[in-house]
């Protein structure tokens, strides 16, 4: 065995580059060797700034940090405490979630890097959590007692070096796998927060009796199972027969209240708000702020994950577009805050079936126009008139953002595609993989920028369009990609005369 | 908010007993006064181990240590290179990877905890990996570009408190979740070792032209999902119209040649071995001891993450018996070299349908007999002759271990009345947690005996039974905790009726 150095992601990343791929650039090289010729002085300052952190201890002086919400628009002085239940501005516009950023920069870049990278994967409560490593950013006023904490975060960063090389001529991509967590998607980052928050709010004698949400999917299954956690009543509305069970069970098992009701998912809408007027149900959608906040630290960690340098790209599925939101604000955040010198920029996906904001984006963002979302495999993404279009088009503009669609063709394609070299996509991965292959092929996005897919969900939670694509049952796809099992009987030859086909050792 | 020090897991847990429970005994609060009362000369002379960590590196004296392949029986002095291709011993006995515990007995135990703790979550490559955080103890000759992972491990140590506080009257009941991984199975930390150890073999030239199994599940999911991403072609046997689609969508997804072949799956098992004596292909089914490896890693991490300190009892559901012998070990290295001074009693959990081992248990281990195994809902574990009985028997007889068995009605219960609580439990955890009823109803664990529950998949994987559970769908079973949608008309007063009731603000 060589004797080796221990190497980052980015510098093995690097070192595999040069050795095996002729397409290396100057960028990449300097990465890996700024990080071996870093000065002795250097290492021995951040060694001091990690001593320091580690003496003095993340809470001493936590009663300096605060936030509160604030409109998102930032037309008026309206300001509302995170403890108190409200959802909208007083003209009705979304709210924003606004740090004291006074307070957060009294601390340098190399403390925060050093605090959260102390905290990464540990066992101290709650902060060995990806997004707890992360709490004077996320809700600093909260006490560790009422965190409602799965460990969510610190999900795999999955160098796809096969899918890149072969398929793409990249050399830098990378897929950051948020469906590997608890309940199986992204949403769980922002479901702590919120359930957190809601938990301390009960404990401070608000009369808060359950927490409720109309989804179909994922984010229903994240509520009820940080819900029952947390021993809160949790509720679910939904529109009768049009959800099976089976997309259902996450949050059945959990013991949420699901209703079943004979409407539409509008319908749906429109009774719960009705209902949280009446009863004291804390409304857990999408226009909630302080999920945002817990999403946020998904793009804290793939920074902290490249060691604090800056992916060229990041491409994401929208929909709702909150997500879109909350990752810039995480880029912004370590920014502003010294941690990074550049934002990345970021890509939203959507599929073509539901694809406003990629509308309004080639029209220069002129015009805004919801639509009337068609079917999608994508089903978390399908929707037509976006809750957080505003917060979305804000981000892309700061970042210089680009919006890219996917056909169902396309997405299916690209998900089994990428699955073909060890991954196991959801639709909504697919339609940033077929994001990615556009932008590659329109030399948008070079052979070796550093790319960032964000994985929304695990496979597993989309089995039914996986199977379906690979017994070639969806109509008008070609499945170019399906492996269908191959029949053989029971006979020794037949069986080696397949394989030694396949392994081409005849 | 309070001034909080911050606290850990277990020091959470007892101040949270100490201030919410009357049954809290003087063990669990000497844990949290040992901690806190910890002398400054014991902090520091910590602080100084992990210093030496930090600045030896981990590598720099890996050419101390080894491993090699002994007979599991010890009956011979047969040794094998970890390179050579080979399953079983020349008596046909299995194997096991030995390693030298003289060279790693040359590290105090304070320089190996410090050492993974330093490790656990980082981004170094491969060490951030639960399993590879251990490196020097699982495969210590392999090089680092070798190492096909997925940040496997590091999963999360669910602290059930719901669950033990109001269903079984315990205080301090652990849930280990390891299925949340790549592939969604535990199978994930023994296949990073096997995967690894084959490229390390292919780039050594070795004409190794494919890795196979014969698998229905978990262990074909995780093979073909490492060997996509290494680029090593896979090859799963199957017996034709057992198996479904949906049941192989990983295998099928991550591109491995599925043969679904016309016998049962004793003829493919004894196909494939014909085949892989005729063709270069690397047999990775249940007597591979390189998988083990990577396995006991789980019951490294489970120490770990309590600090170090050992558990009273570890459940863990039972089939071919591989992962028992692979926690003991990972318990009795520990134990060992110095970081722990006991061994926890291992419980394992059997499928009343297959049971082999605990007929044998029940017998005074006088005599063990295969059976033939019913269906269960744990298909996983319906096994009626395990590969691993010798390893699993020989550790339960070192640790005075307890095999308990499960009903399908007991074990579907047991993981629906936890999923309650925010957890989303596979039947085999199912199977696990139903044996922790009994033996707390016995009274052999205690209310304040720390437990820990090994979950060995992501409810994900099962949900075809889940959602049958819940439809009241199980012929013999009343599915006790069906949670089933409530109908609703779109109607206010409808809606606010059931609400009302449900949340008893009536």
């Amino acid at each position: 065995m060589p004797s080796v150095m221990p190497t980052t992601f980015a510098a093995r990343h690097a070192m595999s580059t040069t050795t095996s791929l002729k397409s290396r650039t100057s960028r990449v090289t300097r990465v890996a060797s700024v990080q071996r010729t870093e000065t002795r002085a250097k290492a021995k300052a951040k060694e001091l700034a990690r001593e320091d952190a580690r003496r003095r201890g993340p809470l001493e002086k936590s009663n300096l940090f605060s936030a509160k919400y604030v409109p998102f628009s930032g037309d008026s002085n309206e300001t509302y405490s995170l403890d108190e239940v409200i959802y909208r501005s007083k003209s009705g516009g979304l709210l924003d979630v606004q740090h004291d950023m006074e307070a957060l920069a009294i601390y340098p870049p190399e403390y925060w890097k050093a605090l959260f990278d102390e905290r990464v994967g540990k066992t101290t409560w709650p902060y060995g959590s990806g997004v707890w490593s992360k709490k004077e950013w996320v809700l600093p006023g909260i006490g560790d007692e009422d965190i409602v904490s799965m460990f969510e975060g610190n999900s795999n960063l999955f160098w796809a070096e096969r899918y890149g090389r072969e398929y793409l001529k990249m050399s830098d991509l990378w897929v950051k796998q948020c469906g590997n967590s608890h309940t199986g998607s992204f949403k769980d980052l922002g479901m702590t927060a919120l359930v957190s928050q809601v938990n301390r709010m009960r404990k401070q004698g608000k009369p808060l009796s359950a927490v409720g949400c109309a989804s179909t999917g994922d984010t229903s299954a994240a509520l009820s199972a940080y819900a029952a956690a947390a021993g809160i009543p949790s509720i679910v509305f939904l529109p009768a027969d049009k959800i099976s069970v089976a997309q259902l069970v996450q949050p059945i098992a959990n013991g949420a209240l699901v209703l079943s009701i004979d409407t539409d998912f509008d319908g749906c809408m429109r009774l719960i708000r009705e209902v949280t007027a009446e009863l004291p149900i804390y409304l857990a959608n999408s226009l909630n702020s302080l999920r945002l906040e817990g999403q946020k630290t998904a793009a804290i960690e793939i920074l902290q994950q490249f060691n604090w340098e800056v992916p060229d790209y990041v491409i994401i599925p929208g929909g709702n577009l909150g997500n879109v939101y909350a990752f810039f604000k995480g880029f912004s955040m370590c920014k502003e805050l010294g941690l990074v010198d550049r934002l990345p920029r970021i890509v939203v996906a959507q599929a073509h079936n539901a694809n406003p904001l990629y509308r309004a984006y080639k029209n220069g963002w002129d015009t805004f126009a919801p639509v009337k979302a068609e079917s999608t495999f994508a089903s978390a993404i399908q929707i037509g008139d976006p809750v957080s279009i505003d917060r979305a088009i804000y981000a892309l503009t700061a970042c210089n953002g680009i919006v890219e669609e996917a056909t169902e063709e396309e997405m299916m394609d690209a998900a089994a595609e990428a699955d073909l070299t060890g991954m196991f996509n959801c639709p909504h991965t697919g339609v940033a993989l077929a994001a990615l292959k556009k932008l590659r092929a329109a030399q948008v996005i070079g052979p070796t920028d550093r790319t960032v897919v964000v994985s929304t969900a695990h496979g597993l939670k989309f089995t039914h369009s996986k199977v379906a694509y690979h017994e070639k049952r969806l109509e008008g796809l070609t499945s170019k990609y399906a492996n269908p099992p191959v029949q053989v009987k029971e006979d020794f030859g037949a069986v080696m005369d397949i394989l030694a086909k396949r392994l081409k050792t005849t």
